[in-house]
């Protein structure tokens, strides 16, 4: 079974294009700050991380859209986390639209962390970190389609 | 052999991140942009039809992201279209920077028109100018990964 | 004495430029969901008007930066609204960073409602709402400074 | 006389909301890319003084928004400098649609250099360069409303 972080949001009008609905690259946005706050839990801080120029880094995304979410539309964003090799991460993530918990957007990320020198590394610390992650919101879910990337 | 709709930039300040590169969000924007441009040279205009509640709506993508982009680059989105079914179409795109030629990032988006009540659906006159784009730009590439989404 | 209408926030990483605060132009999407929300509580929905092209007109706007805002920063903005001629108001913005209360920055801004065919203008339906709003949320701030724009 | 800085620009579809027209905020994006661009042309490379920790920053901006811009608008950005104290310089800032020449918005900014402690401060390196900007794109105008800020 996959435990997932959560974290609330609403649509703001300025995110919302000619169309009306949110435009595509926000929901890029929201995704980015899912998965921040659910590192920022296990004190994995980006802000900091980007000071010492140690980078986390998305390799690769998949963005299903299902439905279209506009002005005034509250949701949730559920992220999990998975370990595919030793140092890439898949992150699955999901927009549930409040109150009907119907299905928005579905996410696919690989993301690697990087040293100063831009070459995929993880300090002992930031391990420990990421492995309370994994502890908290691994998804069992496995994941052809990214893992040989 | 695949003929690219070709579209150049240059990265802003605003659009990068603290991290020092440009904001993965950001490609997205750069993406559409890129195919508003290949769309408006065979007469489609996004805003003209979002005026009319003609949606051309991404329905998915996928993006690898391979290089930074950083303050000061150029580069080159190059854009390429093909019809996977009656009204799905693949749009494959490619960011090369200049002057090297280096790859920067690749995505491939599954696009589809709907009419003013959300349904799939491809105006005649529409589907003329989609025609002579396919004709122009159409990549001969199959994708798999894609068509059965 | 001023009555505010009061909106939280909290910093996304999205939101940060290579200067590792939150670039200027984001301060104005701070400013624009903070007054949205005040004039949503009135009844007034900028994308339903926004259906029926009634416009909602920003003329003129002032900023001081005070402080930067930075990752992780929680914060409130304040916004107060005056009538400074028939069919021209001001709102007044002020953003807080929690929990000390010091003051991020201030704007001061013009608005305008216009009808479909963009001349100023203003439906009684609209105009009893914006009364509403007055009555509540009026500052008694003279604005010497934007009055005669 | 004013010599002007020109940037040249485009509206992107992905910059304009629900209104039809470019979101003011967006305005911001484009003043920070004009500016940087004429920075840049003196050798002053913001993301590179970011890097150093070395601020140049927005202190006070006003923007009267006259026209709208719409999708498809070509336009121009003409950018003066003029320096109002020791270390306050003063940018005015036009935008122009293209080819008509008629005037979309104004700005005037303050903006002041930092070390990288926070304080106002200006390395002469920077200043020489300041001054080979102040000699070429200076206003004449004299600007009563900022100058006491």
């Amino acid at each position: 079974m996959t435990y997932w972080h959560e974290k609330e949001f609403e649509v703001r009008d300025y995110e919302c294009d000619m169309a009306d609905g949110v435009n595509n690259a926000i929901y890029m946005n929201y995704f980015e700050h899912a998965r921040h706050c659910m590192l920022k839990e296990a004190g994995i801080d980006f802000a900091e991380l980007a000071r010492r120029k140690v980078g986390l880094v998305v390799k690769r995304i998949e963005v299903d859209f299902i439905r279209s979410l506009v002005s005034g539309d509250q949701f949730v964003i559920k992220t999990s986390i998975s370990r595919i090799s030793r140092l890439r991460f898949e992150f699955t993530q999901e927009i549930q639209k409040n109150p009907e918990g119907t299905i928005v957007a579905r996410a696919k990320l690989v993301g690697v962390p990087i040293n100063a020198a831009g070459k995929p590394f993880m300090e002992p610390e930031l391990e420990d970190k990421v492995n309370r992650l994994l502890n908290k919101y691994n998804s069992d879910q496995t994941s052809n389609d990214l893992a040989h990337n």
